[in-house]
């Protein structure tokens, strides 16, 4: 099964991206223990502070998926569910570079 | 001086996906001696094998423009013009996560 990776582009309710980026950050931080999650780097755009953008590299989809089933995944899940006006998943077919094992 | 952060979203000519991703690639390969390059990973959108995506992330601004500059990326660049249909940066400031040192 080949690598999967994505950008999470988020666009907050206004006035709301640092707080969602904050429940990214906790994302992040459940992910540390997450043998399959190789990259989850929560960003912010430079043009607009209510977009925020979600680097990710995992094993296989599969991990990605389990993650998101999980339980603190979902209570994070259902944290930022308000304070999001839209999701738009970039899907992606990484290649290799360097950071990419 | 913060980390910089950003995606280059590429449009290759109709046809020359895979062939600025290989020119891409190369770019990669020369950041690997590159200290402040901390990612530099290829991808091909999965809706689109004529959108290539980088995702990129330096010690600070001046690491990535000093890169930019040096004869071996710009002769890439050069090779890489005539196949590049549009280039669209996303810039991003990097708040943390797993993967960001």
């Amino acid at each position: 099964m080949s690598k999967f990776a994505m950008y999470g582009k988020f666009k907050a309710q206004p006035g709301q991206g640092d707080a969602l980026a904050g429940i990214l950050l906790e994302a992040a931080e459940q992910s540390e223990s997450v043998a399959g999650c190789e990259l989850y780097i929560v960003n912010v755009s430079e043009e607009d502070s209510d977009t925020i953008w979600v680097t990710e590299l995992w094993s296989d989809a599969e991990a990605h998926d389990a993650f998101l089933r999980n339980e603190d995944a979902q209570a994070l899940i259902g944290r930022a569910r308000p304070l999001i006006a839209g999701v738009e998943p970039v899907k992606l077919r990484p290649l290799g570079g360097k950071g990419f094992r």
